[in-house]
């Protein structure tokens, strides 16, 4: 083990899209657990869009940050020391260690991580709390019935190609969108989607009519912004919005304007606000579903992982571009000593 | 009995507000009706926003005007002659006549108006279409249970008057939102309302989290823009948003933006969109319960009725104004003969 804990820390609030020297790097003591806590060694780091949000500093999220905290987010970790009752060295645990590679934690909302059910990645991604929004939103929310078109943006991150997959599990005719013929490509022939939009190859709401001739049923939100705009044009009666996350508004100081909502009249439909952590008490049955298929070759994945703490910056600044390809993983540490 | 039919009828589709320009009278000869047809003489006709959007001759509606046609529209008619099986001369008819004197019927579409219930006028208030949509949109999918904030825009008018009054009848906090202090009395002294906001006051947002402390946890919305936007600032956990109306746009010829969803996420909320016409088998069921509160004195309801057929296109104008104080009628004909 070595003797210093290098972290990546918070500097400045972000103006617009983020940019590395919005971050700062340090390393303090390793630091020994007290009775109650254990000590863990961080060896992935998730990387999620909401974190910009985080850094604006405003009063959305719970957490707070000061130029030369540590940043936040939740890794995948191996305990190496516990003075805790129920966590034991040796142990796999999903963790909000944030960006560094040793934290201490009293056990709050620390998940226990089965390194034989799937990859030990897969706890910070599909059978993480990306993968519980997609099932939830998809299950309880989206309700997508057998024949429907479900539409579903970001589609091959891990919240998008869950709920993709998810509806195509629940028989519904599945249409990704996203922004790549890559990506497109990766949807249909790996995720099993009947057909994907690549919204940088013209116009959106054209692509969807041609794309969803019978209209969409039901809509998955991961952007917000133009793409909403675009499938409201093309709602079926009845249909239901899951509105998830609104990427595109997270680099801005001022929240845009939204879609015109005539058409949700029109088609009778319902938006629904989607917050994941409404959803926690799910998490067991998504695992235990979700984990199923992927050990029968049902379900499927994409990993974009960078190496290195110190990737980290560069690399969280590339995904709020849209330019990572699955799930965004810093790679912190070995997964076995 | 007159020898000729007068009419108001179609010009052209408004640039912005509708002026009286955009309208045009002649008079027609008195049609006789054929098998299975009745004629029925106009006693009110309703003006409703709606019509504002007839008159672009989009595709959103099945009515298509050419300059010269009569101008579609809803009234309240008595039979005075007819060769249908079930309506006979002397009974009473909501039936949409259209801005005229005189028009034939082959029954579809017709609501026989008993004139014991309560003023017939109400029929195409309180009691009709406006009620009705009212009613369906609070009952069943605004759902405000006892104690919670429900919140209604143009709540004077007859769809806000009864969605607000429906809503304190199930035990809700009611608070309105009105374009005049007048209004604004009328509906605390009179509707029975908790609050009620003047939008022309000052800042909607920081009135209504004054008069909404707890937030909002159902929104009827009537006019949409900037007041949807300010709602959306002051939402409660888990609210419901019932879209009805958009009042602004019918006179835009592009839809304007809509507001920023992301309170919505955060507060979990549910935005749905109400056609009345999905709720027409709920007639029965408004007209017993909401007819039973009137004639208990336990609901009421206020009109604003122009004198005389050539006086329509003004007083539409003025409703798309928002000069309007209560359901705007026109009285075309006498009660009784």
């Amino acid at each position: 083990m070595p003797d210093r804990n290098r972290r990546i820390t918070f500097a400045r609030s972000p103006q617009g899209l983020p940019v590395p020297e919005d971050f700062g790097a340090d390393s303090t003591a390793i630091p020994t657990p007290g009775p109650g806590q254990f000590l863990s060694r961080s060896i992935y780091l998730s990387l999620d869009p909401y974190y910009r949000n985080v850094m604006k500093n405003s009063q959305m999220y719970a957490d707070r940050l000061a130029a030369g905290d540590v940043m936040v987010g939740e890794t995948l970790a191996q305990i190496v020391d516990s003075r805790h009752p129920e966590f034991c060295p040796g142990e796999y645990v999903a963790v909000r260690n944030g960006w560094q590679q040793y934290a201490l934690s009293a056990g709050q909302g620390v998940r226990r991580i089965d390194p034989n059910t799937a990859p030990l990645s897969t706890a910070l991604g599909v059978l993480g709390m990306p993968g519980l929004t997609g099932w939830s939103g998809t299950v309880y929310l989206g309700e997508p019935r057998p024949g429907q078109t479900f539409v579903v943006s970001a589609c091959t991150g891990p919240v998008g190609s869950t709920a993709g997959q998810v509806a195509r599990h629940m028989g519904a005719r599945v249409v990704g969108i996203a922004g790549s013929q890559a990506k497109c490509d990766y949807a249909v022939n790996e995720l099993g989607f009947d057909a994907c939009v690549n919204y940088k190859s013209g116009d959106l709401a054209a692509l969807l009519k041609t794309a969803c001739p019978d209209g969409i049923d039901v809509y998955f939100d991961n952007v917000g912004g133009d793409t909403l705009a675009a499938v409201i044009r093309n709602l079926a009666l009845g249909a239901r919005i899951i509105l998830c996350g609104m990427i595109e508004a997270y680099s801005m100081d001022q929240p845009p304007p939204g879609p015109w909502l005539g058409p949700v009249v029109g088609a009778r439909a319902t938006m629904k606000g989607l917050v994941v952590y409404d959803h926690l008490s799910r998490m067991p049955e998504m695992t235990r579903t979700v984990g199923g298929w992927i050990r029968k070759g049902e379900f499927r994945w994409r990993e974009d992982i960078a190496e290195g703490l110190e990737s980290a910056p560069d690399a969280f600044c590339r995904l709020m571009r849209g330019g990572n390809f699955g799930k965004a993983l810093v790679r912190i540490g070995p997964e076995k000593l």
